[in-house]
């Protein structure tokens, strides 16, 4: 009976940040005249278009700003992995790369992609060695852009959706440049949770998606860097400079430039404090869960908002998920972006195969509590 | 100092329906709990995401019953462009068409879209006449279907965005069925202003945009025939049954359904209405100013929000748009869908080469009325 009260009284426990997270009301604030009475073509001649070409540019500006570089390198598309198909496409159709280096725990939007640009252009794909935290052999990477004069696309995520390690991106960067290869970096985890400086960074594409930092679902980033002629992934009309086509989504793009600048404001405090409940929660686990173990590099580089548990096998932990499920706790398996066709984490199998474990993920974002993470401990010892 | 005084007191007039429209205020209701409390990742398994999938889905089949299909044939998208970018690659790499059959007088979304694949993959595309009025020349079409073999798209949109012009979408439908061709329609004017029953028309494709009759922008719709395997655009995680990657648009698919049902509900009252008004600004034009003349088949086979009118160049008419955007009117030139960019409408110089004159797309919606045709002739009096 008391899984039922635990169940009934109990608000729900949102531990999937990773996945999505809650729209900012000041962020929906910001959107609502656009969906009133600013309704105007942003690509129309007369004033009243113009008004809302305004509110996008100004998006953009402030976007570039936060990310220090210049608005005509932002461009805006409907969702991270969208900007990822871009970039991509892009750099192989456009900028004639014959190979690509990446990983085997990309995010599938960006995996999926190269896989199916394999197939159709018998492109080369090289994938990177991880070392046993499930960190990208930055010795191997180089290795490998010394070994070919290709012209190469490096494709690696800045930080990784399941099991947050952080990539050295500055150092990619460095090594990309050195060995003349164009860099692509899936930012989606950390656009909105990072601080990212494009001037200090030697990237050609990075992606974002206001939804992983309480922006709107629907809108997305794309940053190319200045020079790089890629064309159109969408084609059409001559939407953001010709590079993008489709009537703009002016709710989302200033929605995304909205919460990113509440992001890049709250950034200081915020992240230390969701930090400090990650590891609350690590803490609380390793103490009440002996055989618990962590994946990733939980005390290194590691984003502050993901933190991925192994618990030993049984008839109990088989269920976890639905278990948290019943007492109104989300939290997810492996990628959220796809779970419901969920044939297992890819990412899990490459950092530890064979694992017999069940791996549940904990996101977090600043409306988590600590009395939240205490009830999820609670719950955890009844379910298990 | 008429002119100031006019500009100053007369609240705007929306004549670019066929570009943007207002977004419903009830559709907006509908979506906003999903911008607050449910906003749940639809691809995640616990109960509070199966809540947003569920949403997806009941506007799936919303949509399908509205155009009378299986929700299995419905995808959404981020917009019209998405979509119709989505099917003619599609059919030219998954569906093995090395031909395209098309005409000079789609949108940029397909024109540009088929160029771009007819020199990516070096296919042979043909374009259909056109008729005096700018319809398509059925017999040049069943000709062409005829003349070749080949594995064959024919991409021909239902209604004309800049001219109104209506395809006889199932008699060309039976064309490719006789022909064995496949058959895709940009039918992103028609969706929501026109009733489609899939079960009647003979085609692989069509596609829509929520905006365009009253609902969000940055959502979209393709719908794709039953047993046609074509793999998704954007690749990703697996939304959309694998075929279109990305985290939902939950507010957008939301809104889109919700759109859609109030458009087939007003269907028959609004057309009729829409219609009436459209006449009415034929011949107000026709009567104060004898030189205008119309595009496409006013009286015939046309849309019944667009009204494509040219009027006789002199330095006034030059500079007409601006100056009825100084009164506070919107109206259109060629294309609305980047007017910023255009080096004028390639639809009139493709059903009127050399033409001179100075063309307005005028296009209307329900919440137009008689009086705002008045004052724009008046407008057009003072201006012209």
């Amino acid at each position: 009976m008391i899984r039922v009260q635990y169940n009934v009284y109990m608000k729900r426990i949102y531990f999937d940040n990773a996945a999505t997270t809650a729209l900012d009301q000041e962020v929906l604030q910001t959107m609502m005249p656009y969906f009133t009475e600013k309704f105007g073509n942003p690509s129309s001649i007369y004033s009243y278009g113009r008004e809302s070409k305004m509110a996008i540019e100004t998006a953009r500006k402030s976007v570039a700003q936060q990310l220090n570089t210049k608005p005509a390198n932002i461009f805006f598309t409907s969702g991270g992995s969208e900007s990822n198909n871009t970039a991509i496409n892009g750099a192989v159709r456009d900028l004639g790369c014959t190979r690509i280096i990446s990983t085997t725990i990309e995010h599938h939007a960006v995996s999926h992609t190269v896989e199916h640009i394999k197939k159709q252009n018998q492109i080369q794909v090289d994938y990177v060695r991880l070392d046993a935290l499930g960190h990208v052999d930055l010795e191997h990477l180089e290795l490998l852009l010394a070994s070919d004069a290709q012209t190469t696309l490096v494709s690696l995520m800045h930080a990784n959706n399941e099991i947050g390690n952080i990539l050295d991106i500055r150092r990619v960067g460095e090594l990309c440049k050195k060995y003349n290869a164009y860099f692509h970096s899936d930012t989606v985890q950390t656009v909105g949770h990072y601080p990212i400086d494009l001037q200090e960074i030697h990237v050609h594409f990075i992606t974002g998606a206001a939804h992983k930092f309480h922006g709107p679902k629907g809108v997305g980033l794309l940053y190319i860097k200045e020079g790089v002629g890629i064309k159109p992934f969408i084609f059409g009309g001559g939407q953001e400079r010709n590079m993008r086509a489709g009537t703009e989504n002016i709710y989302g793009v200033v929605g995304f430039a909205k919460a990113l600048e509440m992001a890049t404001a709250g950034y200081a405090v915020d992240s230390v404090y969701i930090q400090s409940l990650k590891m609350y929660m690590r803490d609380a686990l390793m103490q009440h869960f002996p055989g618990v173990t962590f994946n990733g590099d939980v005390e290194g580089k590691s984003l502050y908002t993901v933190l991925s548990a192994n618990f030993a096998k049984s008839e109990k932990s088989e269920m976890l998920l639905f278990n948290l499920d019943m007492h109104n706790i989300c939290a997810s398996s492996g990628s959220a972006c796809s779970s419901g066709a969920d044939a297992g984490s890819h990412v899990i199998a490459a950092i530890a195969p064979g694992s017999n474990a069940v791996t549940i993920r904990f996101s977090f974002c600043k409306h988590n509590t600590r009395e939240e993470v205490d009830a999820v401990i609670d719950c955890l010892k009844i379910i298990l």
